[in-house]
């Protein structure tokens, strides 16, 4: 990924960037003072909960246009189930209680009563009620309701909205208390047609990342220790960060019969036959904000995606004298409207005209990774031209263009930035994706490399690695302990049998093995 | 309001109506039944808690699609706030706290345990949280942190979100535990801006509730006694129902410095002097499609105003002999593309091709309000034309109409009917008003008439009374006690001075008196 310089140099002849620190210097640090430059979100003073700011709202907002008509496409309809669970429900599915009993916030009280000048919970409730981490017990046991009949099949069910979980390390966007998402909910009258739906909208997952969010991915199945609490069957779709480690983007879920069963989803078939549905279940959340950051995020600053960008284009007029304001600003507003008249992806160009009189304009909009900016002086108006900049290129990269052929050529532009971010994207991905046949290999491709001082963060090594894998749990669980690195996922391309290098035993395909988040 | 008669005669003589009971026979069982006959919503196993069912939720979409649009177009920003707020934060606020400790869901535990074989709350919270029951004091929290200098100013924020108030007595969309609504929340450098936003949004409400809705409202201000805890001023449009109550259908809120102080939201004037910020919020609810049921829905179900219907436009295909089938549904299938090339309120005529073979299929369209039914059949194919029934004329009023004119006219159509909708929700509330003088009209008015026998529903009565007020509130506490009645708003349009009725004392201008939800 190209690491775009600002033409100012620093301190000690390095290059002067945006955010401090670097990527290379603190990668975790360095996520987070994106996060902040780029002003997408912030703590909250709720522990582990965030404040999704204007800026990574819109970016969420724009997610969730394209996904929910990728899902209306699909024959899915939305609909709303309570925020909260009945301990009871959480009982039914046994994998399911085990999985998110251990950190789930509890509703035990109804109100609160004023106790010796402090307010205190009072009006405590017959049975605790846990906020969703999950809707699987409770949209079950409104399918349950709806469906009597393979008439009422397959059910096809959206959801958007919060969860909570209570995580004890969080990380804006990538971990959080509570976040936003989608959840979809299916009910089928067979098992092959459940699974071609857990797949279908696994493709969904994976078209929109690379597509749109110009995040390439592997899709894949889980190993049984990385499943979803209550699942047959759960698939992936794995991007690479730029410090070389996995995020699981989206998940669907085969369900096969036990949610069924324990919501009682029952129903008649065609001869007449009462059986339980299948079902399934997939979700993405505001964590894909955080893979888009750390994706397409460099060190001055936010990226966006063309596509999902909250504005394609920042303009920013230049007066140097007070005079020549009112012309400039004609000027830049006629072009704004020029530009919002073009067609990109389907909808008009989306143009900020920023005429603040402020220090350090230009550098705002590079850290708010706006995909282009455009300067326009009164020398620009008189020469028919103006300052073209694109986010994906070095920041020092300005270039004259004439106004009429930005106008014409604007979409196009938009278009060749989000193959570019794809492409650079990608290619990151394979220069950091070794195919590994040894196990020394394997260990010494994911041994921390040594720090310079106690304080140092760990450097940026490893990546994914493609190793034969017998299939073996306890094998998992010892290379994750020792390099806490797991099988991101069994790919679902086709792939050679081979040996497994850890064990000479045989393997049916390479899986992706990386530290992940 | 028309009340459209089933052709076929029921038992008894009487029209035989597809929801039982009518409005009139029994009015709160009548509205559960068009929400269960028109699929909207249920009630969910969780206390309080709905489920919004498709058809319920797609009205909703179309309420956030059109309301956010006017958001936007205002100069607002959406972003997300936290679902838990510290007690601590509540209390900050006297009236505040006061007015929302008596109905949270609170939350004092972050994992359950297994105890005795039971899952009970573990992991005791230092501080308990409540859910959410409107965001004042956590986004003032954030607005502190984000407003330094006048610069900052104004900040203009909305959220789209849950919020949680544990309601005894709920009622699908018009009072559950858990709803969905959106909540504005702006910060001002003087008040006089603050008191214009306030104004601004409340027109917004308006706007949408008559030309969207086809619900007329009076826009005006609450007494001290409907104030929100804590604000200066409150605002609302009120609504006429089919019952003659009234529905506060949003409401809009002056809070002067009353949550600026409470959340220390500071900033330096232009002048470099320190002071608190000038705050307002707003918001509406799932609540509105409770007003959407119960201003246009008829004794036959729902009936969807066109610019929020999910549906425009259904057609059934009509095949009687078997060998008829393809070429009907070939027939059906290009009409609806036709129709969907149509233009209707900015975006393509939303159409639903229902080729199930099934019995009831269009009462069952009639019952879920869609604006337009079209049935088409072999003769139809033959003869050009289609049979159109308009879902607010009279079900047995079916109408041949050219296909050819049909697809030419559907926007206009749909116009009309949207207009119909909004002359004849007017007139019901005209006709339902009254100028009332005297405090002896104003009792009888408001007297509950006899019932039948023990078992009978309240009937119909009453209304809308324009009568004065001296503004006393010890009065209207007094009328309330009496007749369950209060001062609905006190009309932003302008108004003669006179005397109170109950009083003999001035008053400035005749207010809205109604029962209410």
């Amino acid at each position: 990924m190209s690491n775009a310089s600002n033409a100012n140099a620093g301190a000690g002849g390095k290059p002067k960037t945006a955010v401090t620190p670097t990527r290379a210097d603190n990668y975790q640090e360095w996520y987070q003072q994106v996060i902040a430059a780029a002003d997408l979100a912030e703590n909250s003073p709720v522990r582990g909960c965030m404040v999704i700011k204007p800026w990574g709202y819109a970016l969420w907002e724009n997610i969730q246009h394209v996904l929910d008509g990728m899902f209306k496409a699909t024959g899915h309809s939305n609909a709303y189930f309570p925020l909260f669970i009945p301990v009871s429900f959480l009982e039914k599915e046994a994998a399911h209680v085990e999985g998110f009993a251990k950190e789930c916030a509890v509703v035990t009280h109804h109100r609160l009563e004023l106790k010796d000048g402090k307010l205190v919970p009072a009006g405590e409730l017959e049975e605790p009620l846990i906020v969703r981490p999950t809707s699987e017990t409770i949209i079950g046991a409104s399918f349950a309701k709806w469906v009597k009949s393979y008439r009422d099949l397959p059910l096809l069910i959206n959801q958007w909205a919060n969860v909570v979980r209570w995580e004890m390390r969080t990380r804006l966007f990538l971990r959080t208390a509570e976040f936003l998402w989608q959840e979809g909910h299916t009910a089928h009258a067979t098992a092959p047609e459940a699974v071609d739906e857990t797949m279908k909208m696994l493709g969904v997952y994976a078209d929109f990342a690379e597509n749109y969010m110009a995040m390439p991915v592997i899709p894949g199945e889980k190993t049984a220790g990385e499943r979803f609490p209550g699942a047959v069957q759960t698939f992936s779709i794995e991007a690479m960060m730029q410090d070389h480690k996995a995020l699981q983007a989206g998940t669907s879920h085969f369900l096969g019969q036990n949610f069924a069963k324990a919501s009682d989803i029952k129903f008649l078939d065609d001869k007449n036959v009462l059986g339980h549905a299948w079902t399934t279940s997939w979700g993405v959340s505001t964590r894909l904000v955080g893979g888009l950051i750390m994706t397409h995020a460099d060190d001055d600053g936010m990226i966006c995606p063309p596509r999902l960008a909250p504005k394609h284009v920042v303009i920013m007029p230049i007066a140097r004298k007070p005079e020549d304001r009112v012309k400039v600003l004609e000027s830049a507003n006629a072009l704004a409207a020029e530009l919002r008249a073009q067609l990109y992806d389907g909808t008009g160009v989306r143009v900020e005209l920023d005429d603040r009189d402020i220090q350090g304009k230009r550098w705002h909009w590079v850290k708010k990774g706006v995909p282009l900016r455009i300067e326009i002086g009164l020398r620009d108006i008189e020469a028919g031209t103006v300052s073209l900049e694109r986010r994906d290129q070095d920041t020092s990269a300005k270039t004259a263009i004439p106004r009429a052929e930005l106008v014409a050529t604007v979409g196009a532009i938009l278009t060749a930035m989000q193959a570019n971010l794809l492409a650079r994207a990608r290619a990151y991905q394979t220069e950091n994706t070794r195919v590994i046949d040894t196990k020394e290999e394997f260990y010494a491709y994911f041994a921390e490399p040594a720090k310079k001082n106690a304080n140092d963060p760990t450097p940026i090594h490893g990546g994914f690695a493609l190793a034969h894998f017998n299939g073996d749990p306890a094998l998992e669980t010892k290379i994750k302990e020792d390099l806490k690195v797991t099988v991101r996922c069994v790919p679902l391309a086709p792939g050679e049998p081979g040996t497994c290098p850890f064990t000479g035993q045989p393997s049916a395909k390479r899986v992706v093995w990386a530290k992940s988040y």
